[in-house]
């Protein structure tokens, strides 16, 4: 079987390769069909130079040329939707429906279509004019952008299709995408698309690249190479650390995606109300994708109480009851079941699950695991260990002061949820957890688990480190997340015909809305 | 004499300290009076832990009472401008008038102004509310920030005073102020007003805090802090690139604003033109603070022909019959020179200056250095060191494609700028100038030296590496600069009376503009 090609400089060419790997369904452990390459540097010293030079002709588009290019693509990807959905789901285990047919990919094209409508508005670039002083300023596409995918998402986190991909075309940046080896057939069904969707809009073929897999110290060149402006990824916390210490040593830009519990806070009020309920809706916001969302609900907070027990039986119940998803790989097994027992050595007792199940591919049985708030205080950093997949630790606290003691202690999360009764019985307490709560989140929910991150101008999907790298920035929610790729652009007293059309004394876009002497001006 | 004290936890009390220092005058060499602790790291310790403690008070105030404060201040360093200005005039040698009371005060009073405006206001939150899915989000106060003042500006970009401490307090983030050594007693002045400041406003005394210095190692591990939210500097590259890699090593943001040699590009006719006033012009910016400023004409940009030499003949004319200022300290006067040997090093010929003035005090003879494009190409790396103060270097290239050439091989700047005829003679190669420059620089300049930062809500006082650390960032521009001191704060599902107020139904301020399902919307 031959070697798939790299898609690089605008074609799609034999890798420099050093070494050759194949996927495997997860399903059932077995190998896939297809062969594709691990690059040398030489390939993506190839990509960074197209990258450079196309860079300079995307400058110059419109919004409304990036974002007949983004429509294009999520066109090109409905109509090619059957085969890359049976692909994504030999490669990932994900079921079909409804998880890719129906949410993920949906999903994914309409990010892109989010994304060419904020490109062709053009608000996201948050101009603002002096006109006194004869002063403008913009943000603009930054440069090169290298985009990291993680495994959990073959659609809409993609680097070649997902949201920071969509964010970093809208705003003018080119991309050097790099497959999750995990989804290459996927990755490359969708870089076809694309590179159809390239053709029919007229931008530059090189516009979009993509490499299969590279070996860890080119990824670490790779993102601190000077004809880099940033880069993106999502994934895990020890990849994560290295990429942003090689890039920022370089004076490079690094969004990191990395890890996240996300507390969710079942007030003592909401647990007697409607304990039972709670227990069904944790369990479906725990088991969605065996886990392995970047928001799932690792970490669990209660108070003591009979009402508190009750629940907690009923969790476990539950979840020993309901069949366990697929875990997308051997070593996502390994380390899942590798982070138990690294809970449990710290103080953790194992209520249910807590090991793999036999047979083929790979799947771990749902994991209930408990612990007391003073026992979590004890080894609070063992026991912030993020257990990617279908893993969930209980805490409980004696008090409510203990409890916002542990949240206290926390480190960075996306999100962080607060349950509390209808009926008004937590409403005194309700204020000092938000208050722990809300400096150690990017998103705060009530009464809502935080496995859904709705499309929204709204949402952030970020948070303090070590979930995200910048507390400022998000990867979902447009127009907001293309300020990742932004560089801040300035104009003094520059000649009006020599200005970005932008920032002309006339919008050239109708529904633009610009920041002119201090009031917010549309068109 | 008895060592000053510091201002630490609300209070002035002795300094735990491994040793002292005194200021000198640098325009005459000689000690001043008082006598100030090095801090130990106890006293970062303690200035931490205060911090962290009136952090979670801040959060809850109004943009209002921070305003209140932020006004207070302004109005106790006016009425206690004589003192300052004699303490500054004495620690930092610039002069009296105009530059410290007649500019850089009353900049500096206008910034803490603008600050308060923009809390009152509310706008720089960048409310968006998504009454659809009732998700919410604007930037909200990070945390403890810290903030590291340079030596060239005692007052506007002092740490306890100036544009990154107004930004930090009008989101509603504590400082915790490094006074720059050149100038303690000129920011314990300030420090006193700070205090009356936060009496009369009623603010929390911890809000502000002051160290006069420390140790380097101290530096490093209070950027790296777990308590510390952010931090920022101002000064030079080899310590801002060690605090950076500290920082960011522990997940700590770090704002920094290194070097810049700001490029000056004259196009050949426009100094046809006007060779003489460019001259003239030139070294008025290049000379201004002795050439101590961030965004002093380090590199001057020429294409060949005689118009070209007459103009160097009348530069270097001009800069030798002017009057050197005196550099800020022994150490920049010994870096000035230094520097200017090294480029000598790298290929650049004397014209006029290049060595220190005998006498009292620390001056530098007014220094045009030149080089050929070809040169500059061969050692680009080398000739692209700051030699800051009163230096410059002067490249000619043969023609404008050799120009371009150059601009494409530079590092990222703050500013640069392009002086073209008036008469339409430089038209046609404007725009390839303009497309090699403008993705290296933050503040793209039209026929207008750099030197000039004006207070607008447009300016952009930042740019790509290594002039800062991140190209979407400012450091002057209210509100703007704010956002580098926020966290993005989303409410997913969060019940009414729970939200911060701008982020309710009904806003909270006239006049605050938010982005409701899509449209800005004000009050």
């Amino acid at each position: 079987m031959t070697t798939q090609s790299v898609w690089v400089g605008g074609i799609w060419r034999e890798a420099d390769a050093s070494a050759t790997f194949v996927a495997k369904n997860p399903a059932t452990g077995a190998e896939l069909a297809d062969v594709y390459p691990i690059s040398k540097w030489s390939d993506c010293d190839a990509a960074l130079d197209a990258a450079v030079e196309v860079a300079r002709g995307l400058r110059k588009l419109s919004g409304e040329q990036l974002a007949v290019f983004l429509e294009a693509y999520a066109s090109e990807i409905e109509a090619q939707a059957d085969a890359i959905i049976v692909m994504a789901n030999a490669e990932t285990g994900l079921p079909v429906s409804p998880r890719l047919q129906n949410v993920e990919l949906p999903r994914t094209t309409t990010q892109l279509r989010q994304a060419a409508a904020a490109a062709r508005e053009g608000s996201w670039q948050q101009v603002v004019i002096d006109t006194k002083n004869n002063i403008r300023s913009h943000f603009a596409p930054m440069g090169p952008v290298v985009v990291f995918g993680p495994n959990n998402f073959p659609f809409a986190f993609n680097g070649i299709s997902g949201g920071d991909f969509a964010a970093a075309i809208a705003t003018g940046c080119p991309v050097i995408a790099k497959a999750h080896p995990l989804h290459p057939g996927t990755s490359r069904l969708l870089a076809l698309c694309a590179e159809r969707a390239l053709q029919t809009s007229g931008l530059p073929a090189a516009t979009v690249q993509m490499l299969y897999n590279i070996a860890n110290e080119n990824g670490l060149r790779l993102v601190s190479d000077p004809r880099v402006a940033a880069s993106s990824f999502t994934g895990s916390r020890g990849a994560g650390m290295s990429l942003k210490s090689a890039a920022e040593r370089a004076g490079k830009l690094m969004y990191l995606e990395m890890s996240s519990l996300n507390p969710v806070v079942l007030l003592p009020g909401v647990v007697t109300e409607r304990g039972d309920a709670l227990a069904g809706e944790l369990a479906d916001s725990c088991l969605a994708a065996a886990g392995q969302f970047c928001t799932s609900p690792n970490l669990v907070l209660t108070v003591a109480g009979d009402a508190t027990e009750l629940f907690a039986l009923r969790l476990a119940d539950t979840l020993s009851m309901r069949p366990s998803g697929t875990i997308l790989s051997e070593q996502g097994l390994k380390g899942l079941h590798e982070s138990v027992k690294w809970l449990v050595d710290a103080g953790a007792t194992v209520v249910t699950g807590a090991e793999p199940i036999e047979g083929d591919g790979w799947r771990y049985k749902n994991t209930l695991l408990r612990v007391s708030a003073k026992d979590f205080l004890f080894a609070k950093e063992k026991l912030q260990r993020e257990a990617f997949g279908n893993a969930t630790l209980l805490v409980t606290a004696d008090d409510v002061a203990e409890l916002t003691e542990v949240l206290d202690s926390l480190e960075g999360n996306l999100t962080g949820s607060i349950y509390s009764s209808a009926n008004g019985t937590d409403d005194a307490i309700y204020a000092a957890v938000a208050e722990a709560l809300r400096p150690r989140v990017g998103r705060l929910l009530n009464d809502k688990m935080p496995t859904g991150v709705a499309l929204s101008p709204a949402m952030n999907h970020g948070g303090p480190f070590p979930s995200t790298s910048h507390p400022g920035f998000t990867a979902v929610g447009i127009p907001r997340s293309l300020l990742r790729f932004g560089a801040l652009h300035c104009y003094d007293s520059v000649r009006e015909d020599r200005l970005p059309a932008a920032l002309r004394d006339k919008s050239p876009l109708p529904t633009m809305w610009r920041t002119i002497d201090g009031a917010s001006i549309q068109g």
